[in-house]
């Protein structure tokens, strides 16, 4: 069975939306893109840390879904990585409340020896210097190197960003942070400056405007679906990555043709994490409503037309 | 020949953006429609108005592509409308200095006979009591009525508005305005809001996050082609409503996947429009350079996926 390593935070979050408010519930980028990439029946295992205050159950839930957590380390008398955060009305744009980066702040991650072996590593939003130093832990060439960052690394360890994107074969960043990076407005232009720097292919994730990837030369692009509501946009981008990542381990396949389906994958899965509060609908999800939706993201882009008319 | 019927205004523009200012330049929703409608070896004629200043030559220019003037009515002694708008660095937002209806604020439209009994109707931006007095002209119902307006026409006369929406088939707007028109933020609950209204059909045109179409229980969606540069924005909703109505004409098939194609084809002009000033990319557009870009359009968002994986 194919591997895939994760890389990212295990938090607790406080997320206030126009529909409501949490108290301290489960987050965190690795929680995310684990539950997503628990529905391709792939061995997966996360890599982060946590404090004495993180609930066994939480970790037993991810293993219930055949999300290993051996590389998770618990210290005991520290504090788990809390964030919180309000939506503004339009769910596009949110303010950050608290950051209590806690054990986050002298985190050397470890690789278990299980998964020195994956074929696919997915970097999750984390300081440069830790997804660097799982890097240099592998004791295998991975197929595929996935990095996703966010403008915070850029404003506060660029040089250290850079580096580490330099590693990687593919980028996941958001429209405005692919504007700061390569100093490009046009996305296009954006994505070849980024290319550049090291990454064959760039995701630029565009949220409620669907996604782009980028090839050598080739550019492939899936819409989100429309939805009635989106209740929570929260561990949207984690849970796209968590499907793409997923989807391309289970297929061993990182043509840019497989990529395509991957990103639609990824989509699909996003369209589900927002429909509720945090975990929640990630938690309760069925293989027949992922094959459902596909259909639907099917019949959202694909036509049939000749172009001899 | 199928023919198509295309109201709206012959004007002067000038028109800021980062990449330099015209003098007054040719314009108008009507001359985009044209131009755009003109690439699918259709019947088109434009119902408008203009004053003395215009010069023959922007009509002869429409002539040589087949689009029919004689509804052009010329006020001699009058001026021809003038607007004039800078454009923001994001090229998504702009700001009027200058509109003068000057010949507009007395318009009462003239359907020639030739195209009283035209199969599709396209009822571009005007006074919604313009929009209306051409439907009342026409000698045989239309297949398809499609009717693109502006928040402008919202805040000053909504009444009218809604009135002629509900006579048509098909209305193409922009996500603002379908949200101020429904009040509804989710563009999926403000379709069906709008489609209570009367329209069958609902187009939420994004700009460069491309456009829905909605229909009885059917979404699909089109993205903008990602550009190096977009140069100026003005007429590309106007080019994207020429080619959706161009289309549909010329293939005589009104059904929901046909419009798909539409909605591709309208895409696509519109893809050439932003990359020059003005009309000068729609003057100068070879069938060759149309079909190269639909396999881009169909590349950029076609996939081949079994979902029995």
């Amino acid at each position: 069975m194919s591997k895939l390593l994760i890389v990212g935070t295990l938090a607790f979050d406080a997320i206030e939306t126009p529909f409501g408010k949490t108290d301290k519930i489960l987050g965190g980028a690795a929680t995310y893109i684990g539950l997503s990439a628990a529905n391709f029946g792939i061995q997966s295992g996360i890599v982060s840390v946590v404090g004495g205050d993180f609930p066994e159950e939480y970790l037993k839930m991810l293993n219930a879904k055949q999300v290993d957590t051996q590389g998770v380390e618990i210290v005991k008398d520290g504090k788990t990585f809390f964030w919180s955060g309000r939506y503004h009305n339009d769910m596009n744009s949110r303010d950050t409340l608290v950051t209590e980066l806690n054990v986050l702040e002298q985190f050397n991650p470890k690789v278990p020896q299980d998964f020195k072996d994956a074929g696919i590593v997915l970097l999750g939003n984390l300081h440069p210097l830790v997804q660097n130093a799982v890097l240099e832990q592998l004791e295998v060439t991975p197929k595929l190197v996935v990095l996703d960052t966010m403008n915070f690394w850029m404003d506060i360890a660029l040089p250290e960003l850079k580096e580490v994107i330099q590693k990687v074969d593919v980028i996941t960043i958001n429209d405005e942070e692919a504007r700061q990076l390569s100093g490009e407005y046009s996305l296009r232009v954006a994505a070849r400056k980024i290319q550049a720097m090291g990454p064959k292919y760039v995701v630029i994730k565009k949220g409620e405007h669907g996604a782009l990837l980028f090839g050598e030369d080739q550019i492939f692009f899936a819409p989100a679906l429309p939805l009635e509501e989106v209740f929570d946009p929260t561990g949207a981008g984690d849970t796209f990555a968590g499907g793409f990542a997923g989807y391309l381990t289970k297929t061993k396949d990182i043509s840019f043709e497989n990529m395509k389906n991957a990103i639609v994958y990824g989509s699909n899965m996003a369209s589900f994490c927002v429909e509720k509060f945090g975990t929640e609908r990630m938690q309760n999800l069925t293989k027949e409503e992922i094959f459902d939706r596909l259909e639907q993201f099917k019949s959202l882009t694909q036509y049939e037309m000749s172009l001899s008319k």
